[in-house]
């Protein structure tokens, strides 16, 4: 059974995970005999958006655990998760992709990755073991992986601009469909970034990890 | 293309809406080419609790801007739910179903129901508009329909005999399965009260929102 390691960024499209996304990743690999642990770093989000009105609200709330609702408690601190002890990693995305695991949201281009973030997906990739990015969460490729590498984040002009800026080679996509990039075994699926409905989503999470897990 | 409305309680097993199960309940409504619209009340949380601990913490939650967050934004105060507008109701599961839609985790078979949440619910039962009940939120039935009332909690005994004690009719049934109350119209099945992971649970929803929508 093959061993993946889920990073989650809080629990909540506007500042965390993508909820769908998180709970279709999970689905996809449960369904397609994998396990896996979930992770998420233990610092407080960037910042609380009220979802019902789309705005900022006061407060502080940790990214570890506003994820563990998402993974019903079963979840570890980003620091526990050895690259040894999983066969792939999977990244769904979310503003919190942009916000607590990276600063892509208030940075753009000059995004600077969180440390912890950085070094485990570096470690992945150092290993050569297969990674999957979902949704906004693509934009920390171009600083995991050297110059070139493929990747697609959709179809929006700014956000896969800026992708190209950072390094990498953006490809557009469909929200059904993956980009591969078989030379660094890391695939993206724009979900969210375009997906009207739940059922798009799905489909673009689906073959992603049915890709994830055969590479 | 049926309309079914989603009654959510939050966002979080421990306090609001189990995701999964919330999650689970809106893919396979997509999936079966029904369109949905998430409703929740607009009210403080019973309480909030630490997803990662366990442990109940300070600080107030309000129920419909929490369970935005599973609705990405796009759901509505329980008080503009009209019956009128829809062919059926769904209830996903979730310590919320006990702790802000009744009373019942304070309670147990003296719970009462939150006003708004029975008033709707019986608005569809009068109007004999089918309605499906998941995990633990099969506890309000017994509230919601006349005495003999059949539904499912799985098979925890205690929980069992509260439905019981309360004027249904308890029947045991297996996670993948359902139970199906034809002449009330209504429909539940165990969910999480059993799943020993996302698949069960997935597998019977998808059994429930199947017969939902040919009811």
């Amino acid at each position: 059974m093959k061993k993946v390691a889920v990073i989650l960024s809080g629990c909540g499209v506007y500042d965390g995970a993508e909820i769908h996304e998180a709970v279709l990743c999970l689905l996809h690999l449960a369904r397609q005999g994998a396990s896996y642990q979930c992770f998420a770093p233990d610092k407080p989000q960037h910042h609380v958006v009220n979802h019902l009105s789309g705005e900022e609200e006061p407060g502080s709330r940790n990214v570890l655990e506003e994820a563990a609702r998402i993974a019903r408690g079963d979840i570890k601190p980003l620091t526990e998760l050895k690259v040894d002890d999983f066969d792939a990693l999977l990244l769904p995305g979310g503003f919190g992709a942009a916000k607590n695991l990276c600063d892509f949201a208030a940075h753009g281009a000059d995004a600077q990755v969180d440390p912890q973030v950085l070094s485990v997906c570096k470690d992945f990739a150092a290993a050569r073991k297969p990674a999957g990015y979902c949704c906004i969460s693509p934009i920390l490729m171009p600083r995991v992986y050297p110059a070139g590498v493929k990747g697609t984040i959709g179809t929006e002009a700014a956000v896969a601009e800026a992708f190209t800026a950072m390094g990498g080679e953006h490809i557009g996509c469909a929200v059904t469909d993956v980009v591969e990039d078989s030379h660094y075994q890391v695939i993206s699926t724009p979900a969210y970034m375009l997906a009207k409905n739940i059922t798009e989503a799905d489909t673009g999470i689906g073959k992603l990890v049915k890709r994830l897990l055969e590479m």
